[in-house]
């Protein structure tokens, strides 16, 4: 049974299987809670109401699984992939994937990512998402950062240019695990993919990620739409200063109608995905209510009076907007 | 007429009063608008349709004006004076005026807030407003931190003891104008309070300073209601990362619906009151704008199921509590 | 007497000419001094032991002086012009200059900046420096982001393009005194250019607007440099949270160090300004506390192991490359 | 050998046994390196040239050890005990160790640092460090702030009051794991100390912890002084955004040698300890590195013109003060 069935309005919705792992950081070094495989993982996603597609990180976690079992699971859950996430941020990509010092390095993320874009076909899914959380820098003078900058684009540009029938999505975070990433920011990262030249390369929005790196992200998905290159997105929430991966709309609820709001006036239709780290809560209810949250957007959205919006934006005039927009999200007006 | 008539809550509703001034910066030193006095500000603030009571900055600004003429036009617009908020922060302090060097400096600010405290009797307002903006520091290395704190206090002591039929708030903040000011944070404030130990000194707690400072704004009034100090309060909004004092409710609904839960939960009984500045807006309407806001918070609260929220939070239950807020805040709930 | 004459190095300093004014806040209208003039403050900035140049604000503040004027005061004082820095963030253009919602004074703005134009060549300085402060946003929800991106960078290109001879620089800031700022960032703004595709457009790097972008200032650089668009930079210092202004190194000695290593390492070879704004300092004490540091730095840059440096950053070793560094600009005063 | 006898100034240095531990972060699930037991930490801790003393994370980890296993493996690299670090920040407190929703959760966490006092008592150490990184919340609404401080200070107190012979120390942070800490600056934690009231309770004061919360960490070392609550310290660096524990004076010289500069003015005579987490350094050097520039900064001291320095301060005359600063700080490696 497809998910999207149970969706009268046709949206569809999606989810970084991780959303359904457990978690270890620096401290809890023994995780926050029992570890799960990504079979275990598939599982919790199929108890969602409404998911439709999930983002599978790659190598599978938790065991050795074939494309064939992981499908299978899929199958059983409703479930379709959307992108595939190769790996290149663990320990052997510490100090890089694309810019490692160490050339060997280098090629063995090539390799990596080129088997994830066989998984990508394997499954008839949109993209490789590549996020080179390890590539940057920690100090002032550890890197020569023209080279560093050489390196991402290089590494990039040689799987698209040997993948042409792949698209590969980078998603951008101002920093952590490194201090500094080198894909940092909307900007930067389509000053990459412009230099890099090719149709096939593209960005993955994170919302948090946005927040998170001073951006409005309204304004990081127009940029990146009047550049041809938003090929997918997700959403979450933070306080602004780290990418808490909490749940989407439980801190900025209205830069996330203007988000949704900037995606529907340009006509962007695709999966509105999940990128949420439930470290302490259930990791189902964390989407279902992440779900419930988004549905409430696209009613709010239907009832926003979107020619009276635009005039006041015409005119620059923030209150005058924010009450229509108060007017079509919140209840007690 | 009285505003508070029109509102059949109750609850009274209140602005500093140069919301209603225009302002200048260091890069528009000409002004977001043409000068205004306090008598200008005055008729404005009138013009807000559930406006209570003013907050006066002091001495007067944009003219020579006596205590019978302010009150004069005071009394036009049906508004009271909850506070006198002394000048303690122009060119003369630009160097502190607890903490400023020269003592006679130091002399002449507790002269000018001992006259601010004549006029919160004159008025029969509730207390004399502390915003030390340029007590602090701004470099490594630049003061005696001890011996600016001990300042700090017995400046604040010595105005307690001496006038302890006024009450005198403390406003604090993390910085601005100084790159770090002494009062910088709920703690703090309430640390040095302890060691005044008079019962005549509290907080006045502005929920964007709080945000500011990364505080939850909510923990922060309740540690203040938790030692007794907490002597008032107003509202605003902010990006966290400064103190944009833009209209309330725009960008952390939800933390400001809990802001208002923590008061009603306590039974804090006070005056809702505003401390925005709209550089760029029309000053009635923002003002409007975010008591409209204010008002669905109420409403929100008059719905929220408290039974329910409590128990969730018995339990750390974020998803379940934010449930429960977003079905009170949300219409499309 | 030309003030290069008295450096041996070669290295010619410059500042702001606002360097040596008096400000005002929203908080001391008053101003943190006297008022100046354009020409006092070009005496102040004579004083400076080893200042050659000044970027000048326009129109000059203060009074009403012609070129000319202006032109003997600064040849008293052995000073020349680096840039002219037209006043696009005044009253008038507080909605924005190249963004404005009304298209009549996006017609000002432009006829300024040109105007501003003819003063560079009346001096035979280097550019125009935009510094598009008002161009932005303060609330969610406020502007149409392709609309306002677009307006930026056609205002910029009609002026580049009418002015073939004279360059542009554009000078980024993530905000203030807009909540954020259209030009935000290197690679935003690199990417602007890109868009408009003129020689004459290029980037002034303020030092400190980077780092409170979350920037490292030297990967900035070196991204400018490889763009071919860092056509000029400036120095300050601040906490990374805000654009303190504060005197360059006082915080940040090694990332400033850093700093000039990558424009030495280009083969960058420009002036050295300064971007400080000393409200409660001295402001000739301040400038020639920076350049008593930054002929530090210079000393120190003489003395670095570059090889080994090199060899360290080939491994991306932190450790080893801050050992060298620390070797050099700790024994350099 | 006893390491502190090659250390002629007689300042004892000290180091968290983690320093030599490999990590793990959410993305590098597999660790930054081959796991390591506290014998195999032990040991590289025994390679760094002048440390003394270390505070152990209790229960040992990377394997089932006695307190004579390790003693024996201090003995042999000349190593003493300063704390003992409770985990009461792994799987079972995910929801706190103190403010656990579950009263169960909360007498285990009693119990381990019961049992962590023992440990202290075995080693002669001078304290049981508490640091509380999962007692907080994450999300607005999520807890009842009263409650959860309440829980925090009877926590502390129960255990100080039943081991009077010990003393505890409580080391603030703003945030990480949780996007709140209860204890999460210098005055939050005072105003609770203050509240328990027992001698044998005070502060380890993190310089990192300080940045990253907006604290100058000198003027918090002083406040915590003047509450003669300054029970330890240790040193790191940061970008003030994050807890990144860099190696000391990488980023921040100049406030680290201010911090110095206090400790010293006060006669506090202590270990100065690290606290760093070299994720991609070897271990070793990344502490040699530190503490050569800890002693740089001990021979800044000896020459820093201290009398006039106070001159300088006792006017804010930060200019003055810094070119002290400077002229002792970068002649001293």
């Amino acid at each position: 049974m497809s998910h999207s069935d149970t969706n009268p309005s046709g949206q569809r919705y999606g989810a970084g299987i991780w959303h359904f792992a457990t978690y270890v950081d620096r401290y809890a070094t023994d995780g926050y809670g029992e570890d799960r495989s990504i079979l275990d993982a598939i599982r919790l996603a199929g108890k969602v109401r409404d998911l439709d597609v999930v983002d599978l990180n790659w190598p599978y976690f938790g065991g050795e699984f074939s494309n064939d079992q992981v499908k299978a699971a899929l199958d059983d859950e409703g479930l379709e992939v959307i992108g595939i996430t190769p790996e290149i941020y663990t320990r052997v990509f510490a100090k890089g994937a694309f810019t490692n010092p160490d050339p060997g390095v280098r090629e063995a993320a090539h390799e990596l990512i080129t088997n994830a874009a066989d998984v990508v076909r394997y499954f008839g899914a949109d993209y490789v998402k590549l996020w080179p959380g390890q590539d940057g820098w920690d100090y002032p003078f550890q890197v020569d950062y023209g080279t560093l900058w050489k390196n991402s684009l290089d590494g990039v540009g040689r799987l698209a240019s040997e993948n042409p029938d792949v698209k590969f999505v980078i998603e951008y975070k101002p920093r952590e695990p490194r201090v500094h990433m080198s894909f940092d920011s909307v900007a930067r990262t389509l000053l990459g993919i412009e230099r890099i030249g090719l149709p096939n390369v593209g960005i993955l929005l994170d919302f948090g990620h946005a927040l998170f790196g001073g951006e409005s992200p309204s304004d990081s998905a127009q940029l990146a739409i009047d550049h041809g290159r938003l090929f997918g997105m997700d959403v979450n929430d933070n306080l602004r200063g780290w990418d808490d991966d909490m749940v989407a709309g439980t801190v900025h609820p209205i830069e996330l109608f203007e988000f949704f709001y900037t995606l529907k006036k340009n006509g962007w239709e695709g999966v509105w995905q999940l990128d949420q780290f439930p470290f302490r809560e259930d990791s189902v209810e964390a989407a279902d209510s992440a779900i419930d949250f988004l549905k409430a957007v696209q009613r709010g959205l239907d009832v926003l009076d979107i020619d009276a919006l635009v005039a006041a934006q015409g005119r620059h005039d923030a209150v005058g907007a924010l009450k229509l927009v108060q007017k079509a999200l919140f209840s007690s007006y």
